[in-house]
C-alpha cells in the first residue's frame, strides 16, 4: 500500500485568490446562481469568474465562454454544470491550471452503474493531474475568514457564519451544513466547512486533514457515514492528534436500519459499527452519538482551551437546590463520572459560608445563593481550590435572567476566572444570549440540560484522559509484510495449527500417526492423557462421524480406541480420504476462550476474542480490535471483556494465565494482517488457557481462504 | 395493612372559595408576601384572608390577627409563620374548619430529630382532624384555572402559565416549579401544580391520585425522589390508569452517587431503582430518564390524544436527505423502535410523486420536497395510507423558517390531518414559536432534537402498548395474608426446605437419617444416586467440614461415606450439636437457578430469579420482582433474563421446565410475601431445572429471621 499524502493540496478550496464558477447562472434560485449570489453578497476579496457558454454578463459580472478564456488559470472552480458536461469542465479546469475543483452537481455514483464509470473517469483526472476534486454530488466548501463560498448551502441564507477556531467536515451534505447552521446559532465561531459528497478524489480522511493542518482551526467536528480507505483515515487522526486539536466524530449508519439507509443513500460498504469504534478509539477521537452532543461538546471545546482539559472522571457539582444536585448525581453517574466527596477543610469552608449547606458532594448552596449571591464566589473558590476533582458543574436554572442576581453571579464567575485560570467549570444554565456570549468568552462552556452538561463533560473527560498512541498497534496501512500462505495450511485442523504454531501461537504436543504402533510411539514421546482425533481433507465436522476421543489414558485404552475410531469413520464417511489419526497432548482444567479474525470490509482483518461457550454468543461478550495488535493491546482487550473476572480468580478460581492468552492474541493478529490476502477467517476454538505460568494452547484452528475474484 | 383514600379531599388546594395567608407579609420577597402578591396580581376570584398579629392591612388588604377571627372558614391555609409557631398555626386552622393547609415553612425532618419530631406532631394534627397538610418544607400548589396560588416559588415572577390539561406534581419544590415554567416557555398548558416536599401528610401518592381524579387534567407528570407508602403509590398509579391518564414519572436518585445526595437532602431511604423501575412498570406509569424528557413526553401527550396512542414499535421516517434518513434511523433503533420496509404499493405511489426518493424506510423524498413542497402532501398520505408502521416522523431542518416552504407545508399537514385524523405524525423540526403552536394545535407534537423526538415516541408506545394490568400480581397491599412463620423453619437447610415445600416449592426426596441403619432404609426408599448432607444447627457452611457427599451410588458406598462424613465432622466440628444425616435424591442434569427474596426498604418482600454461578454474579443478569407473582409474571421474569436462551435450547441443549421453574418462583413469592414479618431473607441455591416435563427442584435453602426491633 502506498502511503497517500492525506490532505495534500486543499489550500485552495478556502483560501483561493479567484474563483470560477463553472456554469455560473443568472437564477439565484439555481445551484450554478447561488455561489455566485453568496461570493458577491459577503464580499469575497479575490477575483470571481463567471464562466458560461453564452458569456456576456452574469450577476452583474463579465462571464466567460470556458476556462480556457480566462486571463488567468483560477485557483479554485466550481463546477454546476449538468452530470453529462462534468467531465469535459474538469479536464479543461485540469488543463488550465486550477488547483482545486469542487463539483456540485449530482447524478453520479449514487445514481448506479453508468454514474458510477462516469464518476470514476472524472476521479482519474484527479490522480493524472493533481488537480484537487471535491465531490461530485457534494454541498461543496466554505472558507469563512476569506469568505470563499463553494457551496449552494440554504445554510448561508440566513448569513456567513461568525468567524472562528472550529472547522466542519462531512460526508453528507445536508448534515455538514446543519450543522454549521446550528452552530452558529450555538455562538460557535467556524473556521472552514467541508462536504465531500460521492468522494471521488477528495475523502474525509482529506478532510479531516486539511483542517489539522490549518493554523485557523484548533477543533474539528465530522460527520461520517464511512470510509473509502482506512489507511488514510489513520494518518488523517494522527495529524489532528499531533496538532493537538480535539476531533469529535458523529458516525453516522450505526444501527442495522441506518446502516441500510445509508448503503442505499450513499451505497458506500457500512462496516462494522464496533470495529468503527475501536478504530476512532485507537486514533484518539471522541465520539459522540448525536449531533445535539456534536454541537455540545464542539461549544465546549470552543470555549475550553487545551490547558482546561479535565484528566479525570472525577467532577463537584454545585447548586442552589437538593432536587438538581440529585438529578446531575445520577446524570454525571450514567456518564461514568464520579462524585468523591469534598475535602473536609472544604466542607467546612463551605457550612462557614452557608451554614444549611449540603457540602459534601453534590454542594447544594441552597436558595442562600440567591437571597445572599456573594456567597457563590466564597463557595466556588473553596471548590475550586481542592483538587479533588477534574473539573466543576455549576447548575443554575434562574440565575442569569434575574438582573439582580446575574450581575453578582458576572462579578463571582470573572474572579474566579482570574484566580482559577486553569479550572475547568462547566455551567449548567439558561441564559440570554448576551450573557451566554460573555460567559462563552471568559471561558466558561454554557450548557442547558442537565444530560448535555454531564454527556458534554464525559466527552471532554475522554479528550483529556485518553492514552498515548501505542506504537505497536493499530498497524492500519503501516506496511507491515503481506506474506502468501502455503495452500497446505487450509487443508486440515492439523496443517492449520501448524501454521498459526509456526507464528507463534503456542499449540500442544501432536502427531500424526498412520498406524496404530505410530500412535503408540507418539503416545510415549507425548505422555498419556491423549485425544485422538480423524485427519482428513474431507471431514469438517469431526465428532459428527465419531472421529474424535479424548481421556484416552493408557496404551490398552489408545491400542483399543485407535482401531475404533478408524472404523467407525470407515463407516460413517467411507469416500473420505484418511491422512492420519492426530494423537494429540490433552489439556486439563483452564479456561476456554474462543479467538478468530474475520475480515471487515473497510479495516481489513479483525481480531475477536472472548470467553468460550455460551460468553460469546449468548452475552455478546467479546472484544474487537483491527489486526495488528500488540500484548499490551491484547490484554487490553482481555480485560475489556465482562467475563474477564472469570480468568482473575473470580468465585475462587485459580488466575488463568492471562500473559500468555494476551500473547497468543497478538501472535493470531500478527499472522492475521501477514496472510490478509489470502486468509478470509481464522478460529481458533478453543484455546485453552491454564493456570498462571501455565500457558496458554490452540487446541483446535480453522483457516477459511480467500474467494479470490468475489472481492 | 388499612386501605388509604389515597388522593381524598385536596380539591381545597385547587379550586378554594377563600384562602387565608397565615404569616402574610407586606414585603414580597418574602415566603409570607409572596403568594398575596400572587393571589392579586393574577385575579384570583376567591375571598383573601391575610392572617397577621398586627392586624391592619397586608398588600392594601385588610389583616386578621388570627384564624379564629375569620368571618367565615377559609377552605384553604398557607402557613409561612416561623418553624416553632408552625404547630399552633396548624392547630388553629383545623380547628377553625379549614380543608387543607400548605406549610411554606422549613425546618422540620430536614433538618434532623427535632424537627423531625415537630412535623410528627403536625402530621399528627392532620390525621386526627382530617384537614389535609401539604409540606412543610414545600413549594406548594397551584390551581392555574381558578389562579389559587399557594407558593412563593421564583416561577410565577414572569407569569402565570397558560391553563392547560397537563398536571405536574414533585417532592422537590424547586424540580416541579422549574418543570412547570419550562413546560409553560415549551407551550404546553398547565392545569395544577402540587410539590409535596417533606410529606408529613400529603404525599406524592396523594399528589398524583388527586391528578388522576380531576376532570381538568389528562396527563400528569411527577417528579419523585422516594415512596414513603408503596400502596399508595401502587392505588394512586392504578387510579390514574383507571383513568386513562397517562403518568409520565421522572424518578430522582437513581444512581448510587444520586441516592446518597438525595438521602442528605431528604433523609428519605431510596430503596433499590430497579425494585422502582420494577413498580412503575407494573403500574402502567412511563418512566423517562431525564428532565428534558419529561418534558418532550409532557409536550407530546399535551398535543397527542388517547386515539392516537401508537400500539406497536414500528415507525416510518420522511426526510428531505439521506443522511438525516441515516441519524433517524440509528436514534430510533437506539431507542426499540423498528423501520419495517413499507408496502411495495406505497413505494411506487412515493416515487410516482418524486422519482429518485428512497422509498422504503427511512423515505427520502430529496431536495425535490424544497423544490416542489406540494409533493410533500401526496407522500405524506400514501406513506400515512400504508397499515406497516404505527407511526410516522416526518423530519425538515428548514421548511418551517422558510416563508415560501412553511405555508406549502402547514396546509399539506392540515389535509394529512383531515384525513388521518387517528394517524400519530411526530415532527422532527425547529419552527418559530407561532408556526410550532399552529402545528401543535393541529394535534402535531414538535420535537426539535432527533434523539428527542425517537425517546418520545418510544416513551408513547411504552404507553399505548402497556399489558393490561396483572390481577394477581405486584401485591402491595392487596391485603394478601400474613402468617407466623415457626421459629423451626430457621434452623436448618432442611426445615427450610420443608417449610419452603410446604409452601408448594417443589424439593427432592429426603429423610434425616440419625443412623447409619436409617440410612440405609432411607436410601431404599429414595433410591441411588444420593447425596448426604450434615444436619446441624451450628453447622452454616457444610461443604467446610466436610459434611456434604455427592454421588452415592451403593449401600456399599453409602455405608462407608455415612460413616466418614460423621468422622470428618466430629473432627472438624467436635462442638456442633448433630441433628443427623441428611440422605436426599441426588438430581442428574439440568440446569441451576438462583432464587431469592429480600426486603426492600421501601417495597417489602423483592424477588429474584437468575442463573446460576457466574450469570447471576459477573453478568448481573437477574430478574426482579415485587411479591407476590402470578406464574405468569414468574414466567415473564424468565424470559426476560440475557441468558432465557439458555433454558430455551440454546446451543442444541435439550429445553428445561420453564413452566415447572415459573410455578417454583411464584410459589417463592406467595411464601416471602405471607411470611415478610418474619422473614428477611431467602436463598434458594441452586433451584436445579430439568429437563421439559421433569420439573425443578430446590436443592439447598436458608431462611434468615428478621431482625426484630433492629427495622
Amino acid at each position: 500500500m502506498t502511503q497517500v499524502e492525506v490532505g495534500r493540496g486543499l489550500e485552495a478550496l478556502f483560501k483561493p485568490r479567484s474563483i470560477a464558477i463553472v456554469g455560473a447562472s443568472e437564477d439565484v434560485t439555481k445551484i450554478g446562481g447561488r455561489p455566485l449570489q453568496f461570493l458577491q453578497k459577503f464580499g469575497y476579496a479575490g477575483k470571481i469568474y463567471p464562466i458560461n457558454r453564452k458569456a456576456g454578463t452574469v450577476q452583474s459580472l463579465p462571464a466567460f465562454a470556458s476556462v480556457t478564456e480566462l486571463p488567468e488559470a483560477p485557483e479554485l472552480a466550481v463546477v454546476a454544470v449538468p452530470p453529462d458536461s462534468v467531465l469535459d469542465a474538469v479536464k479543461e479546469c485540469a488543463g488550465r491550471g486550477v488547483r482545486a475543483a469542487v463539483i456540485l452537481t449530482a447524478g453520479f455514483s449514487e445514481m448506479g452503474e453508468k454514474g458510477s464509470a462516469l464518476q470514476a473517469e472524472i476521479g482519474a483526472v484527479a490522480r493524472s493531474t493533481g488537480m484537487r476534486i471535491v465531490g461530485p454530488n457534494c454541498l461543496g466548501a466554505v472558507g469563512v475568514p476569506d469568505k470563499a463560498i463553494a457551496t449552494f448551502s440554504v445554510a448561508l441564507e440566513s448569513g456567513l457564519p461568525a468567524a472562528g477556531h472550529v472547522g466542519i467536515v462531512s460526508q453528507s451534505g445536508n448534515l455538514g451544513s446543519y450543522t454549521m447552521r446550528l452552530a452558529s446559532e450555538r455562538g460557535i465561531g467556524i473556521s472552514r466547512l467541508l462536504t465531500t459528497g460521492n468522494e471521488c478524489d477528495v475523502d474525509i480522511s482529506d478532510a479531516i486533514a486539511s483542517l489539522a493542518l490549518d493554523a485557523g482551526t484548533s477543533v474539528i467536528l465530522c460527520c461520517m457515514e464511512t470510509c473509502r480507505n482506512a489507511a488514510k483515515l489513520q494518518q488523517a487522526m494522527e495529524l489532528a492528534r499531533e496538532a493537538g486539536k480535539p476531533l469529535v466524530v458523529l458516525k453516522v449508519g450505526v444501527s442495522e436500519a441506518g446502516s441500510a439507509a445509508a448503503a442505499s443513500h450513499t451505497g458506500a460498504l457500512a462496516g462494522s459499527d464496533a470495529v468503527f469504534d475501536t478504530v476512532l478509539r485507537n486514533g484518539g477521537a471522541i465520539r459522540v452519538p448525536s449531533i445535539e452532543q456534536l454541537l455540545e461538546v464542539g461549544h465546549a471545546l470552543s470555549v475550553v482551551g487545551p490547558a482546561r482539559m479535565p484528566k479525570a472522571n472525577t467532577v463537584a457539582v454545585l447548586t442552589a437546590s437538593g432536587g438538581f444536585g440529585v438529578l446531575l448525581a445520577d446524570a454525571a453517574s450514567a456518564q461514568g463520572l464520579a462524585l468523591p466527596k469534598l475535602k473536609q477543610e472544604t466542607q467546612d469552608r463551605v457550612t462557614a459560608v452557608v451554614p444549611f449547606a449540603s457540602p459534601s458532594n453534590p454542594v447544594d448552596m441552597t436558595a442562600q445563593v440567591s437571597s445572599r449571591p456573594e456567597v457563590l464566589a466564597k463557595v466556588l473558590n473553596a471548590v475550586a481550590e481542592d483538587s479533588t476533582c477534574a473539573a466543576l458543574i455549576l447548575q443554575s436554572a434562574n440565575a442569569f435572567h434575574l438582573p439582580r442576581l446575574r450581575d453578582v453571579f458576572l462579578a463571582a464567575l470573572e474572579q474566579v476566572r482570574k484566580d482559577h485560570p486553569n479550572r475547568l467549570i462547566i455551567l449548567c444554565c439558561r441564559a440570554p444570549d448576551d450573557v451566554r456570549a460573555r460567559l462563552n468568552a471568559m471561558g466558561y462552556p454554557t450548557v442547558e440540560g442537565i444530560d448535555a452538561a454531564c454527556s458534554t463533560l464525559a466527552a471532554l473527560v475522554r479528550f483529556g484522559s485518553r492514552s498515548a498512541p501505542s506504537p505497536t498497534g493499530g498497524g492500519l496501512g503501516r506496511g507491515h509484510e503481506r506474506e502468501a500462505l502455503s495452500h497446505d495450511a487450509f487443508a486440515t485442523e492439523a496443517s492449520a495449527k501448524a501454521a498459526l504454531a509456526a507464528a507463534g501461537l503456542p499449540i500442544l504436543k501432536e502427531t500424526i500417526a498412520t498406524s496404530r504402533d505410530a500412535a503408540l510411539a507418539a503416545a510415549r514421546d507425548i505422555g498419556f492423557p491423549l485425544v485422538l482425533k480423524i485427519v482428513s481433507p474431507d471431514i469438517a465436522h469431526k465428532t459428527e462421524v465419531g472421529g474424535v476421543v479424548v481421556g484416552v489414558r493408557s496404551e490398552a485404552q489408545l491400542r483399543e480406541e485407535y482401531d475404533a475410531l478408524l472404523s467407525r469413520v470407515q463407516q460413517k464417511a467411507p469416500k473420505a480420504r484418511i491422512s492420519g489419526v492426530l494423537v494429540a497432548q490433552m489439556a486439563q482444567g483452564g479456561t476456554e476462550l474462543i479467538l478468530g479474525s474475520k475480515k471487515d470490509p473497510v479495516f481489513g482483518p479483525v481480531i475477536m476474542v472472548g470467553l468460550g461457550g455460551i460468553f460469546a454468543e449468548v452475552f455478546r461478550d467479546v472484544a474487537l480490535q483491527v489486526a495488528p495488535v500488540s500484548e499490551a493491546q491484547a490484554l487490553d482487550m482481555l480485560r475489556s471483556l465482562k467475563s474477564f473476572p472469570l480468568l482473575d480468580g473470580a468465585r475462587g478460581r485459580p488466575k488463568a494465565d492471562v500473559a500468555a492468552a494476551a500473547k497468543a492474541v497478538a501472535a493470531l493478529s500478527r499472522f492475521a494482517a501477514r496472510h490478509a490476502e489470502d486468509v478470509a477467517e481464522i478460529d481458533v476454538n478453543p484455546l485453552v488457557v491454564l493456570d498462571a505460568g501455565q500457558g496458554a494452547f490452540a487446541l483446535d484452528a480453522l483457516l477459511v481462504p480467500e474467494q479470490k475474484g468475489l472481492q
